[in-house]
């Protein structure tokens, strides 16, 4: 079980990579070293099976594997937040369930991904799904990998259910996110976090609550610091953490020039630090050798790991 | 168990979309009258759990159900063909060897949709899978839903597979489709079939093998007319009966402005033949009365119903 | 001048490329055996600065002089349409004026490409300017360069005005272009062209009136044949060189991976056959010594040229 | 003339609105007003000619006369920048030089924006043309107008010529923005100005160096003050001033549910103002009485015009 939420949830709350050993082989060792390493940090939080987290790549099985284990692992220390987007709907229900089973803290759910929707096809599918929940929600817009977008109209009304707690934001438009600060300016308790570790920062200076930060799963205590120091107003402790964080951002998760680099690069890193293998579900394959140790050479430059 | 495929396939394989009861429950009653409908229309397959099928919305336990209900409704009268798409690649295996128990003729498959992948990725996906899968298998060109492109030089690649009987373009690019034909002039087993069924007729006549038309679940021998008008060279007849194909596309499918509106239209339309209820998965919804009667008014326009 | 428009326009009208010495030099002789080259096909019309044209990358001082020269060359041989898509109103006006005072026989208008518009804008502002132009015009759909579809709503209503003679689709989107043939099926006196050159044929067949081939550059007989064998419903010779004009699109057109290798190789094609020089205008540049030996030999493959 | 560029530009530079009277008539009174508007809130330059200004719209005679004028007015007060982005090189070439002969400080200039260009072409055609050009030039980065990113790679590249003094970016992806900063941190007189006002103040907290706000031809001190603000570390009044930008961009540019709104919503505000009238180049059209009224109501809420 994980603790549960009393209070708005605030901070990094790290999307984590999911341990394998296979295609359909949860890395259990390697998931309790995870859990450790990202736990010691100081987060706020544990979201699993985020895109981060390879979800939708992964059996139902194992969601609920890593589900039950995590929350095991986690014990009260931290809440943890379980991605239940799916699209199916049974398959939703199943993970939600297991998560409440489990005593997660809450769920997170971006619209499902195959079907085009217009803004009132998810109004209404999202108010169905959310009214049979176990657990309370977070709203997750994901428009890269989903192509629907939570219009803001759309998050304020969703906003007024009971169950929905907060958004975490994946759009990269930080033009949407200040609107949702306006939108939520009187509603502190409702939690705005975003996505791209690139932009917590800033968001956490101008009324964000926090980040869903990749990066935790290498080196937590580095977005946890830099929430801290924003979240405090100390802009030139701030603006030195960020600087670490785009070059990380930069160099680690560029390694290759296709779209899967930031994945990739991620788990490679945590492999090279001895957390877990990097194996990664289909369609993406973990790294070969050459570009393996470019990810080694580009995390000893950025003080990730020992020369 | 459909009839098993010995020579390669040629004309009108209705994507059949799926009837439901509710969200997890087959209409098996509409199911069969559905099948009986579509093969009185002297099809030369059918396929389900494709898009307008609503597969990637429906629960493996149901995908399941179809296929074993539907291959033996068919028999061994026509093909079957079963999509086995899925972000999951377990998932995709799991459907894949229900299809082989039911004896289903072969498989379809697209990339999976949830992450960005390069040719190069999508490559060894294919390759990876394929290699596993107990039926032979058509692939899918499906950009619109699952984002990913299978390119020329992959089709290319992929079709030296054994395994690999054919493609189905869903690009709604024309361009492609004939640089498919050029690709595949000295390979006539290979087939090519296209899926928007107002693409079909063109597609045949310029040395495509045939279609997997969407409107054969409301009025199956119209496109099989068509088919057999164009592969015939019957010029004047193909141009009569495509004239109603885009009728019914430009009125019936075209009753909401939502993207959803072709398959809200099409399951409406099969209802109202009095074959099978509406009732659709999320996040898509049935259409309500005045939307419906907008439906019926344009079926009888189009004489798919009477007044 | 031109030939004046006194029926509808059918059959194979050729964008023309702009024949350049230099950034703003006319080559005023490659032009006129280009001119020549192209009308010793049995072209049924030449189409002056398109996007083949590379118009927008020219001056007003350049574009008129092409528009003088040409309706000259041309003089009442066929009929000369004059692109005036433009930016700036002012400047489109200027063009059009040019091509009155030339004598050309009718305009052909894209939306402007830089603001973002909605349909009624755009309504607004086609109704605007086509109230004030000196000639005939037909609208182009071209949403690949300009951003904006012209609906099918929006053609219908556009169409309604007298000086609206037809529209030449280069969306790639077929259905759309059935649309188009649904909506005018009693008005074929408004003419219905094709863009693309790869989707003459089916366009024809299915009940279009004829395409702006680009390929008709290089060789212009090719696609007046296809154009014939196709309005006269001869399938066979149709998909004969049908296989002509795509071995050409696949090969002499794909040397180069970047999306400029249609214009590329098509001006460097015609440079091959001693007709013009291949001098492009910014940002474009023309093939260098390798890419070109490499159009040459896919030239020579495909009949083009001569070992 | 504008006041020379001696030190690196920092701050906010407006990217001014065109005062029109018509279609092709500049309105003189209104940009003297304008201009004095402007620069009496304290602005670090003037841009003129960017999308803001309607600049693709305009006719050359009239931005030429635009040119001339505003140098005229702004004299020696701040530098002048000014846009000559086009689809033609000669028409950028002819914008340049009257810049010039206006003694403008430096020039905006960003991918032309009708046919595609891969990051090879595109960097050809700046190194060509910026070799020509008689003032330095800021690079504008405009992906959704232009559809041509500059990427980092190019940027950097670019930044190697003398005559590059910085970059203008409004491609709304911060991550971008910081890959931006980081690349150039070590050259701090290359400036980085974010073009979306909404951005302006992160951007400047962790290490840009200003911003060109259109809101600032509405109230061009909340800008001004704002990135003081922020490049002052007063996190709190940046904040402050933060949230009354948002407020604007999300009620005063959101009138329409068009894309164009946020120009229409602007010229709209400043007429409200007294300033200049709103007449707007094709394809934008002012907006009617009813709008105008809701404009009016949305400015007086913000404490932008009495009530």
């Amino acid at each position: 079980m994980g603790k549960p939420l009393r209070t708005p949830l605030r901070g990094i709350v790290p999307p984590m990579i999911t341990p394998l050993l296979g295609p359909d082989t949860l890395d259990s060792a390697g998931l309790e070293r995870l859990v450790e390493h990202i736990l010691a940090g100081g987060v706020d939080g544990l979201f699993i099976l985020g895109t981060t987290g390879e979800a939708p790549a992964l059996s139902y099985r194992l969601r609920v594997e890593l589900i039950t284990r995590t929350c095991r692992l986690v014990g009260s220390r931290v809440p943890v937040l379980v991605g239940i987007t799916d699209c199916s709907q049974s398959g939703s229900m199943e993970i939600a369930c297991a998560a409440a089973n489990a005593q997660a803290a809450a769920l997170v759910l971006a619209p499902p991904f195959y079907f085009p929707a217009s803004q009132a096809e998810l109004t209404g599918y999202f108010e169905r799904l959310i009214a049979q929940l176990p657990l309370p929600v977070f709203l997750y817009n994901q428009p890269g990998n989903t192509r629907h977008v939570i219009g803001t109209e759309l998050a304020r009304r969703l906003a007024e259910l009971p169950a929905v707690l907060g958004i975490k934001d994946s759009s990269l438009d930080m033009i949407y996110f200040h609107k949702l600060i306006r939108l939520f300016r009187d509603r502190p308790e409702f939690t705005l976090l975003v996505g791209p570790e690139e932009l917590m920062v800033e968001a956490v200076l101008l009324g964000g609550h926090g980040g869903m930060c990749g990066g935790a799963n290498i080196c937590p205590s580095l977005y946890v610091d830099a929430y801290r120091a924003a979240a405090a107003g100390d802009l030139q402790r701030a603006n030195r953490l960020q600087q670490r964080i785009i070059d990380i951002s930069a160099t680690v998760y560029r390694v290759a020039q296709d779209e899967s680099s930031y994945l990739r690069g991620l788990k490679c890193a945590v492999s090279l630090k001895g957390i877990c293998g990097d194996f990664m579900a289909e369609p993406i394959q973990a790294f070969g050798e050459a570009d393996r140790a470019e990810v080694r050479r580009r995390m000893v430059a950025a003080g990730l790991v020992d020369a």
